[in-house]
């Protein structure tokens, strides 16, 4: 399982890292051996509004060599979703198995047209920006669309981390990292459409 | 209001992002107009436990100069709180009004003698850890002791950062900043000693 976080300037960290916590756990526990991640952007590193600065592993490595992509959100999608050089690179990974997005990441995703026909939510303030993208914009934390799983804003991507380590490990693992982590969510409702 | 984050190598990094994103939202939000913050370290850049770098403003900064010092934890604190170069300089901050940590944060709060006689709190794995360097370990979710603020492990960050929203900004604009962050956990308890 190879994993790459698409990382862009503008991007609100608490969207990455929230996601990010709950997946490398899965690594400090042992859990998967086989599990590897890149951080990937168009750039050799990305600062996020106020100036915070991270270094990137890949510069726009092909996409089609991960097994999953994970594309979170802030104010840089807003401009990203236009930007052809970008959503051209992002498309690379057209064919990946797991195609995810926390908040307006799936503005991303849908200006690369991978939300053509799918169930899909993002930041519950864009819902409107992103209907264009989506078969139906869905009202819900998570919402799974046949390996396309989309989240809502910022906070949802430790749910979002959670809910792909289960399937990735199990419930029962998941649930020691979510102890690990000291996280008590309230509960929230998942959409899965596999038909 | 001008704050400190304080960074090192095997850093878990959601326990500092959760509490930076709703800080950073005051700013977003034009809540407070004099509030800053610089990420403060005593090298140019750091990692977390699989490479995953930030790069960092000030290098060893004389620490008296902020209004809070936010210590995170993660792996790297087990070594650096018998680490006396990094020791002494985080007792640079010693007349800083707000001394705040997360998870095994704490642990360096103590070793620079930041907790003495105090009530203070840190990862649920690491309470005897703490123990020495404070008056009493006391097992809550946030525990504040005359301004020294600490939280317990990683997620808990999330709620940390609102809490020093709520001191900065007041509960109604931090209620906003919660929202917006789409943040819905249960309740916790907190304990506050200011006699």
């Amino acid at each position: 399982m190879k994993i790459a976080y698409i990382l862009f300037n503008e991007i609100t960290l608490l969207d990455f890292i929230g996601i990010y916590d709950p997946i490398k756990n899965i690594k400090t526990k042992k859990y998967l051996i086989d599990l590897d991640w890149d951080l990937c952007a168009t750039q050799k590193s990305i600062k996020d509004s106020f100036g915070l600065e991270l270094v990137v592993d890949k510069v726009k490595p092909d996409l089609s060599s991960y097994d999953m992509i994970i594309v979170p959100g802030g104010y840089g999608t807003r401009a990203l979703q236009y930007d052809q050089e970008f959503i051209s690179w992002l498309q690379t990974a057209k064919n990946v198995e797991y195609i995810v997005s926390i908040c307006t990441g799936s503005l991303l995703l849908g200006a690369a047209g991978f939300l053509k026909g799918k169930l899909a939510t993002t930041n519950f303030n864009e819902y409107d920006s992103l209907d264009k993208y989506c078969r139906e914009v869905v009202k819900d934390r998570i919402v799974e669309d046949h390996k396309t799983i989309t989240a809502g804003a910022v906070a949802s991507s430790l749910d979002l981390g959670l809910y792909i380590c289960e399937k990735l490990i199990g419930k029962e693992k998941t649930e020691d990292i979510r102890k690990g982590m000291d996280y008590h969510p309230k509960e929230f409702h998942i959409t899965v459409n596999n038909s």
